[in-house]
């Protein structure tokens, strides 16, 4: 009612207009003659969030966040600030009757389209709670969405590893109702974040209905390096070089087993820092197994040969022959005594 | 009233026809005769996204995540793309007067059905903000389903597990008003996460009123191999190897000391991440305790024998004798004595 | 004003009686002679969540989740799905004019009442987006209450706890406005949950305003032996064995020394997960400082022991007498060259 | 145009009174003559939640909690269930013409005061949907506020800290438009939540403008008594009996390094939880710093006595005179085998 | 309806006045000439809530928060209490009309600017659901803005950093539609939360459309020295005086080991505790790899020591010479007893 009146008397000024558009309550979608509105993309501002593991469902809304450790999947969270415009024919107005260019609509009285990601999930917001509408009924606007984009980086070579991944903007196919998306131009905002670093941006192979940026991706090797290869390559060397400790002591032996105790402890926090437990799992994962089952034989094969050393290859003939019940020891003791009864004499 | 002057004029475009539709605000549903609304699925795209052992309570609005340890019931998150179409007699037109077939109306100005699963808890979302409706009153629309399904899967052979999991739709039952719903196709949209792989769907017994799409869930073991099997796997081998140690020098002592501390160590860490605290549980836990009594029996044994192997016998006739006040150190001290001085002799 | 027009032409149609329902905005409450409205509830079924000692604040609207680790308060989560009827005159209709005897009404266009918990914090949901009147006004619905009951649950015996926390479900004093409760039945949904078996719910006593339902809880005390008495029991029996090593090699001090650490590093891990930091904290608490007060103090004499098995009752005696400035390891070696001299005659 | 026509027709339930205050949308604030609006409180019920170091910002709707470990200030998580009392002019009516003297209103079709805390953030919320209305205009309510106070808590003498924090409620000064808070009595709900104990809680010196609740908390140190200075206290003893360790064989610098690295580790855990890293930081934190560098310098002037007590004094004096380029343990053998040789002869 | 029948009859009370104005329905923006409104800011009250090394995406709605362990990058969380006015000239009213100057309107009946962050992410709310508004039209608020500044912080000598963090208050460039913002006068509010000390906050250098706020932090390094630097230091210090230990009995290995293993749990610790994984990253990172690296090589050199003093060169030569097929452990024997020949003699 109140509209009505205002609309009656011509408007004069910015906010009069504003409120009539208002009170006309457009919220449905501007819907062309084939039932498809285009929605024009002047500038994508691309910025990757974080490669994460850790999985997140769609829905904040009703089942809340959660740490699940047993999700390993690599995804690419994005942020997408986007520009975009379209025409809404109901907006516009006559510049003859109210002289000005322009302007400001709060964004949720008319309607908006909803931008997502095709390959992965998405959610739109609103940079800002106004927008600028034209006086030919062009609205221009900023959105920003967040994306988690299911993309099988491949990690084989991990931590040395690089990839493309590309996040495909939902548009509606030609003949069916919806909207229509066209990308002039994509920009990396920022590109430092996190352990993955983005190189480069760009668009991808434009098809009919769909917009692809392709993102390239390389992994900051230096922090998995020293978490992960530094030690296990130093306890590697130690293992090895230990070979230099004498036997008998039982020296060489309680170094190994410290050894192999802390690779396996090692191995375990590894295992759950670890990214990647799909079908193309970093070929690392094999490597850490590989070396705990060496470290573990290197470490029995001393401890055979602290017995062997002591009782020559008696021990190994004994499970053989087996001619006296008299144990190894007991063997070992009267040969001591032996010794000692030749060294009193 | 901008709705009923809109309505008097005949509307001639899309845009128009839509806001008219809005105005009359149609949100409750349409009913038919029998109180019933068939709603049609032509399309679900299933998709697991979790085999969870964290419990989300059903509402974030209130009470908020947590992260609780001691649950570890296995849930299937599961997320299903739902296509569906239903008929609202109050939304059809006369193509003879608006000249097209479909048009586009907000999500939230018309009614639309609520899908939820039977067994379990579950979101619902709405995939965009607009739906189609075609002129015979059809609508068309895809929502998103997060659910969290209770079936119990069967752990017991952990960790090479596998198991259906029913995931069943709640429809009305026949004489009650609400929705019916009728399931054409199931399709499994990724298969890929985390460490529980999703090998089939199907639809299954339908009953009359409830619609079960059964999952077959497999587990990947060779997570769980490399950091729960083989660890202990190499503890239990290096612990039979100790036996080849000398006993006399502590050698073997200390070194079973250390593996039965890592094992209890390990074992803590593990009965933390070990799933299935249910009736169910893993065969796996039984396993591991034995296995550490046995180790640390192992221990004591070879406690004992070091013992036996110095002073003989005598330590454990003196507990049943005792003629002598001396303690056992005494003698071993006299005996040291006696032989050095047949030493020195 | 279409409700308006909508209720002069004769509705024939449920649809056409809802929308006349909806227009007529009825969200406040039905309001008897005496300001009490009796709500129905046939059958509510409890079902345990968890036993939770991690705390979240009631309103998630503003000050987010925290991972409290100083909060082991025991809290019973429970989730209650409570069917519930009450009468709204105001919505019933005569079925001699619209012959149907119940339709489908969106839940947020007309009044629903609040259930909430006596002793703790709730909130409820709905179950559905629609609710179903009958044609006296009856209407019925269900909706979901997620409570946080706090319950001084008896930890004394712990692990082994059994208790009985009711539950109270909040009606208005009768001599106040409000809503008042009568329930009929309650029923256990699922007892299967975490490391708490719900065993048994059932009526309480009850009083005029209030509706107990009592939970028997009991816990399942396989994890927690695993996790905090058989390792500690192991630990003891480890301890007391090693009496069986010699003192002589300094094998049964680095051996206690081992032990007692581990158990340190033990009780810090248990202090986290153990619940009850209330007036009736568990038992076990004080068990385990006992334990290793005692394990220190048998480190202690191990070593002295270790000291007097060397030098004899010298190391005592010198801080009493102290008639030469020679330290007792200056004694020692004296006495080392003296038999080494005896030796060499 | 339904209230208008209600309105007309002289209701006579409370139900039509009810729908027709709610048509007249009394959703600003009713405003006195000196803008300023008395709003009673007969009671506050306080309850202390936690005093938690982990800090939650105030916005829960855009930005999300997080896990931040290097926040540890203290703060006072407190919930105040506050009953309040105001007079809505506009919301009274004629008893002579409604009979009856109170009815249910919603909650936000009225205008209801915001209550909020000087000291901090908070947030609140309705303890229910539905409000009281008297004839008169009173209007009766309870809400619920959830609030972070902000007051240093001294912690100086931790793990035995005591304290007194005001918690101010926020009220427009005088020559302001806004609310005039008047609080008649605080009550203490529940005492027995986690490791603060709440002692008491009465109205602190009134301000005109402000209303202090000061809240006596008490910390209950048990836990960290059993967490933090028990294991202190024992590491501490075993160094110091360590002392009765013969020093040749090795074992008491072995004992010591074990000592000291459980130390270290423990120091670095202990780190993490202590909390106060405000100006006031416990004394506790400078005590375990000297702990450690105590227990180092204790370690390595036990190695560099084995070293004495093998080689003397020539290891010293050695760095002065340097006379032979032979080594210390050179010097060693040559002296062993010159006491081989006299041995032998 | 309601509020032409109030504008009508004229207005003698504030609630009149304000339910008036909330009936008119303002929420688009004030429009002037140039499509540009000035906010004033007199006050700034500005509190660093915490330099994160987590981040969180900006949208709570829909994908939710998550514990990303391998998100380093340093974020500063900053709170801004805002006090702004400006005139909404729609809302000013004849004082000779209605005799007040001031009323009270609430917050979301009425337009409001959206205050947000140039340099990284922000929220606005509101402090209080009502807002002033004086007979002029000046509108009067308050609002908090929590905001996430990407501020690349230099952490190169951490944990010693000092640095200067703009924060930009976003402003419409002047030849567009929007808001323009003027900042008067900046205060700390508090200084002393975590790790990092907000030292002093300024009004930066203004360019016309943005209002920079420079807040000077410095770190707070007693808490990283004592978990980060004093350990390393005493394990340094340990490492070179365990030169002082003796070779043969196998006594400095093992301790090195010991040091070794520690010193690399340690770092594996720190590196995920240490911030910045960005270009400029701490050089206290590099020094800790090379300080592992050398412990290792000193442990390995010890190890090789060891070999030397008990078989002399003939270790080394036996690498090249290989004359007898004769192992070094049975020359030892041999010499050994090549020894106990000439003792017996």
């Amino acid at each position: 009612i109140l509209g009505c009146s205002q609309a009656e008397t011509e408007c004069t000024t910015r906010r009069c207009l504003a409120q009539m558009l208002i009170s006309k309550e457009y919220l449905s979608s501007p819907q062309s003659e084939n039932c498809t509105l285009l929605v024009d993309v002047p500038l994508i501002e691309y910025e990757t969030l974080s490669v994460v593991s850790i999985f997140f469902p769609h829905t904040p809304q009703r089942i809340l966040p959660k740490l699940i450790q047993d999700m390993k999947e690599l995804h690419l969270m994005s942020r997408l600030q986007v520009t975009i415009a379209w025409v809404d024919p109901e907006l516009a107005w006559n510049t003859s009757v109210h002289q000005f260019e322009k302007l400001i609509l709060p964004v949720d009285k008319v309607w908006t389209p909803y931008i997502s990601i095709e390959n992965g999930k998405s959610s739109m917001e609103h940079d800002s709670p106004d927008l600028v509408v034209y006086s030919n009924g062009t609205v221009g606007h900023k959105v920003i969405i967040i994306a988690e984009v299911n993309c099988g980086i491949n990690l084989f070579n991990y931590p040395f590893a690089f990839d493309v991944c590309p996040v495909g903007l939902k548009s509606t196919p030609p003949n069916e109702c919806g909207i229509s998306i066209k990308v002039d131009q994509v920009r990396l905002a920022d590109s430092s974040r996190g352990d993955w670093e983005t190189e480069e941006v760009k668009l991808g192979k434009k098809r009919e209905d769909r917009n692809f940026i392709d993102v390239s991706l390389r992994i900051r090797y230096t922090n998995p390096f020293i978490t992960l290869l530094l030690p296990t390559i130093l306890i590697m060397v130690a293992d090895i070089v230990s070979g230099a400790l004498p036997l008998q002591g039982g020296e060489r032996n309680s170094f190994k087993v410290t050894l192999v105790l802390s690779f396996t402890m090692f191995l375990n926090i590894l295992t759950n820092v670890l990214p990647g437990e799909s079908k193309c799992s970093p070929v690392i994962r094999i490597h850490f197994c590989v070396c705990q089952v060496l470290m573990v034989i290197s470490m029995l094969v001393s401890m055979l040969l602290t017995r062997v050393s002591q009782d020559g290859l008696d021990f190994f003939t004994s499970f053989f022959k087996r001619p006296a019940p008299q144990n190894a020891e007991d063997n070992k003791e009267n040969e001591d005594a032996g010794e000692k009864r030749t060294d009193s004499e």
